[in-house]
C-alpha cells in the first residue's frame, strides 16, 4: 500500500491510502488522526487501511487535495553518508568549492576511482540528526538560503520506523521498518564544507526551513523486496542525471538500525535517510540549484518526489 | 519560578510550580496536560503558575512525587560546544585516549595555555542535534553503554526556548527565552574521538537511552539576570570540582539563537545546551565514571541535577 499524508482544502490535515491507479487517495482521518497513530496501530492500522481501500470508501481525486510530507514531522530524522561512488564523484568539487570561497582556482582534478574514503566509513555507519522541523512534502517551494552560492539536492531512499526496539539485530531489523519512501536533502555546499571543519557536524548547510523533502508517499515495506535494486533518477527542469540506484550503499538500513538501537530505544514515526545516492547530486557535475528550478526524485515502485526552488524571503 | 515536571505515583506526568521552600510542588496538570503546554500558552501559562503558588492549591511534599525532566522529550535538543577554556583543558586528555585505544602510551603533554583552537570556532557557534528521547530527569539511573571504558559527566547549563520565531536578531533573542535550566550530557569519550573523525559529528557517545539528563526544574527567564555568572560546580561522589560559571563561553544563548535561528524556525519547548564548562569534566583531569557513581551537578539559583551510574542491562 501507498499512504499519505494529505489536505482536503477547509479540512485539517489526515492519513489517507492511495488507489491502486495512483489517482484518488481513501481518506482514514475518521479512524488515524495523523500517520503516526496509523503506524502506532500496528497490524490493526494496516489492516484497516487496506479494507478502505478494497472498498474505497469516499476516495477524493489527488487533484482535489494536497499531499504534505508523508510524515509532516518526523520523531526524529536520522541522514546517513553511505553511498562510496558518491564520496568519490564528489571529491573533486569539494576542493573546488572550498578553494573558490577563498577566492582561488580550482585545484587540478583528481581521478575519482584512485580516491580512498575515510577509513571510519568502513567501520561504522555515519550520521547527523536533521530538524525534524524541516521537513516539508512534494511540490513544497524550498526557499534557497540567502546564504549560499552553492545549493544542491541530494538524491536519497528514507526508511520509516513502525515499531519501538532496542538492541535490535541486523537480523532482526527489517521487521522494524514500516515502510519506504523519497527524500531530497537539500544542502548549501558551501556552509557545508565549511562546517565540516568543526567536527560536529553540518547545520545551516542542512537545517533551514523546507530543507528537507520527504514523499511523496510511503510504501509499505511488504511491498519493496529489495529497496537497494530500486531504480532511481534525479531531474532537474527534467533533464535527468543517468539512473542509479543502492549498489554503492556501504550500509543497509538493517545495518543502520542495529547501529543506531544498540543501548537506544528507536520509535515509530523516526526516519532514517540512505545518504546521497551516485548520480543523486549536482555537486558531482559541479551544476548548482537556482531560483526556479524544479527538482524530481523517482524511484521505481515509489514515484516522484518534485520540488520548486524559491528565492528566500529574506 | 521554578517549573517541574513531576510523577505522583499511580498518576500521569504533570506540570507544576515549587514553593519558595522548594520542598513542595504545586501541580498545574489540571489546566496544563505538560510544560510543552504551559509554554505554549506563554503569558497566561506564567499567570496560572503564578496564581496557583500564590494560593499554594494542594501542594504535594517533593518527598511524595518523582520528578522527571522539566520536558520529559524536548522537541528538539540542540547541544553547544562553547566553552574555549574547556577545549583547551581537555586537548591532551583527547590525545591521550587516541593513544590508548591504539595501545599506544600518552603522548608529551602540551601546555594548554598556549593551545589554539580551531578557527571557525571563532565564526560561528557549533553544535550537533542530540536524540531528544534519550533524555531524563533528576535522580534517574544512567546506564553506562556496554561500549566505553571512557564515560563522562558534562557540565552545561540550557535555555528553554519559549516562543515561536525566525530570523531573530541577537537583541530580540534574549525574549525568546522561557527559563534556564541545567543539562548533563553524558559522553563515551573513546567513542566520541574516533565518531570526529567522520566528520558528521557525534553519535553514539552521545545518543543513548537517557543519555542526556535535564532538570532538576526550569527557572523562568525573569528570575536570571545574567545566566553566564551563575555560580556552578560538578561533584562526583560528593567530591567537588573547581567552581566554575559561563565566562569561557564563546557563545551566548543570544549568539546561538541568531545563529540555528536563521532562515530556520524555532520552536516553543525546544531545548539549547551550552556545551561543557572548564571544570566540567573529568575529561580535563583524566578522571572518568564508574558503575555506581552519582554525579551532582549544581547552578546558583537553579538547583542540584543529580544522577547515578549503573551497568547497562546488555
Amino acid at each position: 500500500m501507498k499512504l499519505a499524508t494529505f489536505v482536503i482544502p477547509g479540512k485539517d490535515a489526515q492519513p489517507g491510502v492511495l488507489t491502486a491507479d495512483l489517482k484518488s487517495v481513501v481518506p482514514l482521518g475518521d479512524v488515524y488522526s495523523d500517520m503516526l497513530a496509523l503506524i502506532d496501530a500496528g497490524e490493526d492500522g494496516l489492516a484497516t487501511a487496506r479494507a478502505r481501500l478494497a472498498a474505497a470508501v469516499g476516495a477524493v481525486s489527488l487533484e482535489q487535495v494536497r499531499l504534505l510530507a508523508p510524515i509532516p514531522v518526523p520523531q526524529n530524522l536520522r541522514d546517513f553518508h553511505s553511498d562510496e561512488n558518491h564520496m568519490k564523484l564528489a571529491f573533486n568539487q569539494r576542493r573546488n568549492i572550498i578553494a573558490r570561497m577563498a577566492g582561488e582556482s580550482d585545484p587540478a582534478p583528481v581521478d575519482p576511482s584512485t580516491i580512498e574514503i575515510p577509513a571510519i566509513y568502513r567501520r561504522q555507519p555515519v550520521f547527523y540528526m536533521a530538524n525534524r522541523f524541516s521537513v516539508c512534502g512534494p511540490e513544497a517551494e524550498i526557499p534557497r538560503p540567502a546564504y549560499t552560492k552553492f545549493f544542491d539536492y541530494e538524491l536519497e531512499l528514507a526508511a520509516v520506523i513502525g515499531k519501538k526496539g532496542k538492541n535490535i539485530s541486523e537480523a532482526q531489523a527489517r521487521t522494524y521498518i514500516f515502510g519506504f519512501t523519497i527524500l531530497n536533502d537539500f544542502s548549501a555546499r558551501d556552509r557545508l564544507f565549511e562546517e565540516l571543519q568543526n567536527e560536529f557536524g553540518p547545520s545551516k548547510s542542512k537545517s533551514f526551513d523546507n530543507g528537507t523533502a520527504i514523499g511523496p508517499w510511503i510504501v509499505t515495506a511488504d511491498e519493496i523486496a529489495n529497496p537497494y535494486e530500486l531504480r532511481a533518477v534525479a531531474r532537474v527542469n527534467g533533464v535527468a542525471r543517468p539512473e542509479t540506484n543502492g549498489r554503492y550503499l556501504l550500509n543497509s538500513f538493517e545495518k543502520m538500525i542495529a547501529y543506531v538501537s544498540e543501548s537506544e530505544t528507536l520509535y515509530p514515526g523516526e526516519v532514517i535517510g540512505t545518504g546521497t545516492f551516485s548520480n543523486g547530486s549536482g555537486l558531482e557535475i559541479d551544476s548548482y540549484l537556482n531560483v526556479g528550478d524544479m527538482v524530481e526524485l523517482e524511484f521505481e515502485g515509489i514515484g516522484v518526489l518534485r520540488n520548486h526552488i524559491v528565492a528566500s524571503s529574506i
